[in-house]
C-alpha cells in the first residue's frame, strides 16, 4: 500500500518539538537563562515581562492572538484593532501599569493596537506644551479615556520641511477664538494615526496668525468628534487616508478644516502666548520639543532591535528545520542552515539584533542623563545628541529594514506568506526609515554636525565623544592588522573604524572647503556634496555603533560566565568584520587596510560562520519572544512549521467554502460557454 | 477672510497637467515618439499597444481599472480577477490574440487576473509533455476553456531540489490505473497558481512507481473539479493557502492526493512510457523541458523591466512635482528631483530600466536562436544559455528590487501607501527573487559553469561567448583610464567590468582547486567557498549585464538621431559608472583600478546626475505606460498627485460611514466609561 496522508493524521498531529530543533538546542555551549536575564535587564524584569504576556496571550487569546491576523480586510484588522486598544485601556487602568511597562506591552503587542498615539503622542503633548492650568483640564480627560487624542502635524504636502506647514490659525480679536484652516490642498492634515476614525481630539499644528503677521508654527487643542455620537464637528471633514504597505489596523487620517473656531485657551500656551488684546509672547525656546524629538528617535532604534529579534527567530529557527538538497550523493537532505550562503544571510541579522539591543540600551541611558541636564538648563551634549540620534535612526533603521528582507528571502517561497510573520515584519519595519525624520534628511543632519566638528578639530579644538577621533594624527596611522588571528582582536577592528571615519569625513570636508572657496555659493556646494555627506556620515555612525556594541560586550565579558562571555564575544567579533567587508570599498579607499588585511578579514569572518553555528538557535531562544509575538508560522518554538502552515489555511476566507461565490458569476459561464465537456 | 478649502474646490478640480511638469516636458533634448517606438521595437508596435489599452481601460474600464484594488479584501481581490480572466480570455477567443499580443496584455494589465497560469503553464506543458494522441484530447478542451489548468510542482517541504519531491503515481496494473498520493504533510503540492480555489485540472508532478521501483518524477493530468458544480473530484483537498505579501488576487492552492485514481493514459508520456503490462520505457531526454526553465527565466527578465519602469516613472513625476525645503533661504521650495541626494536614488532606476529592457531583448533573441538549434540536435549553446538565464534572473531581479525599493522611499511617507503604486509594485516584485529558481541556488549555478569555463580557459581551451574573457591574459593588464575624461569611454569601462569578473572568477578558481588539493571532500570544498561562488557569479553576470547594454546602445545610436543617440549614450554611460561606484571593493581589491581612478569615476558619476537631469522625465515619459498601468496616484502623467490622493480616500471601506461601526461595539464604551464629560 502506498503511504497516506489521512484526514485523521492532519486533525491529530501532536505538538512535539521538532527534533532538528531539539537536537541543535542540545549543542548550546552557554546557559540561556543567563542570556535572556541578561537582555530582560535581570531576572524580576524576565518575570514580569512573562507574567504580562500571560495576561494577554493567556486570559485574553482569543482577542490577542496573531493567527486570524494575516488573512484580515483592512476593516476586520481596524476593528479588532479597535478592540485591542479599549482591552489594553482597561487593563492599564486596572493595574496602574508605568510608562515603562506600557513599552514593554507595546513590544509584547507588536504595536497591533490602534489608538497607541493617545499614550505615544496625546498624553506626552499636552504634558509638554500645555501650562499647568491646561493640564489641569486636558490631562485627567486624556487619562481616563473620557477623550482619545492624536497628534496632527504632516501635511499632504508637507512632511520633513516643518517651516512649510500651511494650517493656519488666525486670531479673531473680536470673538476671542483662532479660526483654524487648512487653505489649500495640499494643506490638509494626513497621515496622523487615529485621526481617521478613532479619535475625539488633535494636537493640531498651525502658523499661528495675528493681525496678518505670521508667528510660526504653534500647538491648537481641536475637537474632532462629537462626545455624544462620535459624529465629526462642524467646519471639519476626516477619514482614512487608505491602505498601506502595513499597519493597516491604524486608521491614519486626513483632517481638513475649514473655518473651524476654538477657543483662546485651546492654543496650548507653555511656550508661547496669545493675550486676549492679540499680544504675541514667546515664553520659552523649544529645547524640550527638541528632546521629545529625541526620545522618540531613541525609541525607534529599540523598535528596531525587535524586528531583528523576529526576524532572526524565524529565519533560524526555520533554517534548522528545513532540508533541502545534499551536498554529498546518498546522505540525507541537509538543513539549510548548514549551507554557508544561508548562514551569510542569517547571522548578520543575529548579531545585530544584539548590537542594536546594546546600542538602543547606551543610547537610552545617555539620552537620560542628558535631558536631565537639560532640564537644569546645560545645553552642551543637545546637539551631539541630536546629530548622533538622527543619524542612528536612519543607519540602524536602513540596516535592519535590508537585514530584515535577507531573512525573509532565507525562507524561500514560504518567507512570502504573510503567516511567514517575517513578511509582515519587513513590511512594517520600511515604515521606520521614513517616519519621525526621512532618512537621507537624518543623514545630512548628522553630516552637518560632522562638518562643524571637524572644523573645530582641525583649528585645534577639541572634540569629544563620538567625535573624539576627529583629534588623531590621520597620516600617522599604520594598520594594526598583521596577521590573520589579528582579525579576532576587537580593539583593532576598532581602530579601522576609527581611520575609516576619519579619512572619509576629512575627505569631505576638504572637499566643502574647497568648493566654497572656489566661490561657489554656499547652497550649490552643499547640495552637490550631498551623496559625499551621506557617505561620511554612514562611515561615522558605522563607528558609533561598533564603539557602543563592543564597550557594552566588553562589560557583559567581564560581569558574565565564561561561556557565555565567549559566545558574546563571538558574535560582537562577527558582527564586526562583517561590516568592513560589506564596506570593503570604502575601508580599501581610505586606505585603512590593505588587500592582504582584507583577504584576511573576509576569510576570518567566514571562519565565524562556522564557530556561530552551533549556538545560532539558542542565541534566538534568549530572546525569548512568545510565540504570539513572534507572530510566524515559520518561526514556532516547536518548528512544526508544516504543521503551523497547513493549520493556518483554515482562517483564509477564500477557503470559507468548497467552491467560491465567484465561480457562480464568473467562471462557469466561461466553462460552460464552449461545446458540451465529453469528459 | 483666511483661505479656504472647500467642498466646491475638491469636486471641481480641473485635470490639467501640473505646471513643474509641464516645464519639465519642454526642457526635452530627443523626439520622444522617436524613442517610444524604439522601445515598442517599431511604430506599428506602438499602434498595437494602444489599441490593446484601449480595449481594457476604454471599452472595459470598470473592470480594469486599479483605483479600487488597493482597497479590497482578498476575497475580492480574487473575486474581481477571476472576472478579469473570464473576460480577458472571452477577448482572446473574439480577438484571436497570438501569444505575444497575449505577453503584451499581461503587461498592460500588471499581470493582474487570477487564471494566467492557464496560459503559461498549463497549455505549454500539454504541448511540450503529452504525445499528439493526448494533445487532440486536451488541447481543444484547454483552449476553448471547457477546462481551466494549473501546473502542480512545489510541494510544501520541496521546492528548488525537484529530485526531492515526494508526491508518488503508483501503477496499479490490475486496474491499468495509477494511484497518486501526497503521502507525508510535507508532500502536499503548495503554491501553484489557480490551484486553490479556481482550477479544474492539474498537471501533476509526481514519481512514477511501478513495482516498488522508482522511476522519477513524471507528469499526469489530474482532475481536480467537477465540471458540473465545481466541486473537488473524491480523495482530493485543496484550498488557497493565504495571504501573501502581494498577488492576493492569485489563488495559490494546496492540494492532498489521497489514493487518486487516474487512468494510465492521463501520464503525459511523451518523453516517458509507460505500456499496459508496467514496462516503464524512456523516450527521450529532457532537453525540451529544460528549454521552457530557460524560457520562463528570460521572461522573468522582461518582467523586471516593467516593474523599473513603473518604479522609475512613479519616483520621477513624483520628485518633480513635490516641492520640499529650500537650499537658499527665501527662495521658493525646491523640486526634490533637484537635490543631489534624491537623483542618486532615482536615475540608478531610470538607467536600470533601459539597460533590463535591452538585456530582455538580447536574451530572447539569443534564445530563440539557440532554441531553434536545439530543436534541430544541435545542444552546444544549452549550457551556457542556462548559466546566464539562471544567473541573469537573479542578478537582474536582485538589482531591481533594491531600486524599486529606493524609488518607493524617493516617495517618502506617501510611497508607503498603496495607491502610490510603487509599494504595490515592491511587494510583487519580491516575488521574483524566489519563483522558477531561488536566486542563490541560480548564482551557484552560474558559478559551475564559471568554474568549467574557467578550467577550460586554463587548460588551453578557449571559451566562447559570455565567457570570452577567461582566454586573456590577466597579467598584462593596465588599467585604460588614465584621467576624468576617460571616464565617459564605454570601451575603457567594460574594460573594467571585464578585468574584475575575470580576476574575481580565477581567484574563487584557485582557490577551489588549492582546497581540492589539501585533500578535503568536495561537498565540503563546495560549501565552504560557496559565499566567494557567488560573489564570483555577481561579477561575471554584472559584466555581462553591461555587455549586453553597450551593445545594443552602440547599435541603437548608429541608427537613430544624434540627438537621441546621445542621450542613450549618456544613460548607458552613467549606469555604467554607476555600477563600478557600487562594487567600488570588488573593483579596488581584484587591482582593476586604483584610488584615483575611482575617484575619477565617482566625480564623473555624480557628473551625469546634472547631464540627465533635464530629459529625466522625458525618459520616463517614453516608456508611455498607461495611467492605468502605472497604477499610481503618484505617477499619473498628469502630475496632480495630491488630488489623486485625496481623491482615492473615497474607495477606502474604513470611509463608509462617517461614524465606523467598530464605535459602537468598542470605543463608545470606553469613552463613556469614566465620569460624565464636563465639554
Amino acid at each position: 500500500m502506498a503511504a497516506r496522508l489521512t484526514a485523521e493524521f492532519l486533525d491529530n498531529w501532536k505538538n512535539e518539538v521538532n527534533p532538528d530543533l531539539q537536537k541543535e538546542r542540545e549543542t548550546c555551549t552557554f546557559k540561556i537563562e543567563e542570556l535572556i536575564h541578561v537582555l530582560d535587564g535581570g531576572k524580576e524584569n524576565t518575570i514580569k515581562r512573562k507574567n504580562l504576556e500571560n495576561i494577554f496571550f493567556t486570559s485574553y487569546v482569543d482577542l490577542f492572538s496573531f493567527k486570524r491576523r494575516p488573512f484580515m480586510s483592512k476593516s476586520e484588522q481596524y476593528e479588532s484593532s479597535v478592540a485591542k486598544s479599549v482591552k489594553v485601556f482597561e487593563l492599564r487602568r486596572e493595574y496602574n501599569w508605568s510608562e515603562e511597562d506600557f513599552d514593554l506591552i507595546n513590544r509584547i503587542l507588536n504595536y497591533d493596537f490602534a489608538l497607541s498615539l493617545h499614550h505615544t503622542m496625546f498624553i506626552p503633548g499636552i504634558e509638554r506644551l500645555a501650562t499647568d492650568e491646561q493640564k489641569a483640564k486636558w490631562l485627567p480627560l486624556a487619562q481616563s479615556y473620557q477623550i482619545v487624542g492624536t497628534y496632527a502635524q504632516t501635511e499632504l504636502g508637507h512632511g520633513t520641511n516643518l517651516l512649510g506647514l500651511e494650517t493656519t490659525a488666525t486670531y479673531d480679536r473680536e470673538r476671542d477664538e483662532f479660526m483654524i484652516n487648512t487653505p489649500r490642498l495640499s494643506s490638509m492634515k494626513w497621515w496622523p494615526g487615529g485621526l481617521g476614525k478613532s479619535c475625539t481630539h488633535a494636537i493640531v499644528l498651525a502658523q499661528l496668525v495675528i493681525d496678518s503677521q505670521n508667528h510660526g508654527m504653534h500647538p491648537f487643542m481641536v475637537q474632532l468628534r462629537s462626545l455624544d455620537d462620535h459624529t465629526p464637528m462642524p467646519g471639519l471633514k476626516l477619514g482614512d487616508i487608505g491602505t498601506k504597505l502595513a499597519a493597516n489596523n491604524i486608521d491614519n487620517g486626513f483632517l481638513i478644516l475649514n473655518n473651524v473656531r476654538v477657543p483662546r485657551e485651546n492654543m496650548l500656551m507653555k511656550n508661547a502666548r496669545v493675550t486676549r488684546d492679540g499680544k504675541f509672547i514667546q515664553l520659552s525656546g523649544n529645547k524640550a520639543n527638541y528632546a521629545t524629538m529625541v526620545l522618540v528617535r531613541v525609541k525607534i532604534i529599540s523598535w528596531t532591535k525587535d524586528t531583528l529579534r523576529q526576524a532572526a527567530t524565524v529565519s533560524v529557527r526555520y533554517s534548522a528545520v528545513r532540508r533541502q538538497t545534499t551536498l554529498k550523493p546518498g546522505t540525507p537532505e541537509q538543513q539549510v542552515l548548514d549551507f554557508q550562503t544561508q548562514q551569510m544571510k542569517v547571522f548578520p541579522c543575529l548579531a545585530a539584533a544584539y548590537a542594536v539591543h546594546f546600542v538602543a540600551s547606551s543610547m537610552m541611558d545617555w539620552y537620560q542623563s542628558a535631558f536631565t541636564e537639560i532640564l537644569r538648563g546645560n545645553n552642551s551634549q543637545l546637539a551631539e545628541l541630536h546629530a548622533q540620534s538622527a543619524g542612528l535612526k536612519a543607519f540602524l533603521t536602513d540596516m535592519s529594514t535590508g537585514m530584515v528582507e535577507t531573512c525573509r528571502r532565507s525562507c524561500g517561497g514560504h518567507g512570502y506568506l504573510q503567516v511567514s510573520g517575517v513578511a509582515e515584519n519587513m513590511v512594517s519595519s520600511l515604515a521606520l526609515v521614513t517616519i519621525e525624520g526621512e532618512n537621507t534628511v537624518l543623514y545630512l543632519q548628522t553630516a552637518r554636525y560632522l562638518m562643524k566638528q571637524m572644523a573645530n578639530a582641525v583649528s585645534g579644538t577639541k572634540t569629544r565623544g563620538s567625535t573624539a577621533y576627529m583629534n588623531r594624527d590621520l597620516s600617522s596611522y599604520t594598520c594594526p592588522i598583521d596577521s590573520q588571528s589579528d582579525c579576532r582582536n576587537l580593539n583593532k577592528l576598532r581602530e579601522l573604524y576609527m581611520q575609516r571615519a576619519h579619512r572619509v569625513v576629512m575627505g569631505v570636508a576638504q572637499r566643502l572647503q574647497m568648493d566654497m572657496e572656489s566661490g561657489q555659493p554656499q547652497e550649490a556646494v552643499f547640495n552637490n556634496n550631498m551623496v559625499a555627506l551621506t557617505r561620511a556620515a554612514k562611515a561615522h555612525l558605522h563607528l558609533s555603533t561598533i564603539d557602543w556594541y563592543i564597550a557594552r560586550v566588553d562589560n557583559l565579558v567581564a560581569t558574565c560566565s565564561p561561556a557565555l562571555g565567549q559566545v558574546m564575544a563571538e558574535l560582537c567579533t562577527f558582527f564586526v568584520l562583517w561590516g568592513i567587508v560589506q564596506e570593503a570599498g570604502d575601508f580599501l579607499e581610505s586606505e585603512t587596510l590593505g588587500l592582504n588585511q582584507l583577504e584576511w578579514i573576509r576569510q576570518e569572518q567566514l571562519n565565524y560562520l562556522t564557530i556561530l553555528r552551533p549556538n545560532a538557535v539558542s542565541l534566538v531562544d534568549a530572546f525569548d519572544m512568545h510565540d504570539e509575538t513572534v507572530a510566524s508560522a515559520l518561526g514556532m518554538f516547536d518548528g512544526n512549521v508544516y504543521q503551523h502552515l497547513y493549520e493556518s489555511t483554515k482562517y483564509e476566507p477564500n477557503n470559507r467554502t468548497e467552491v467560491h461565490p465567484s465561480y457562480y458569476k464568473h467562471l462557469r459561464g466561461l466553462l460552460k460557454g464552449g461545446q458540451q465537456s465529453k469528459l
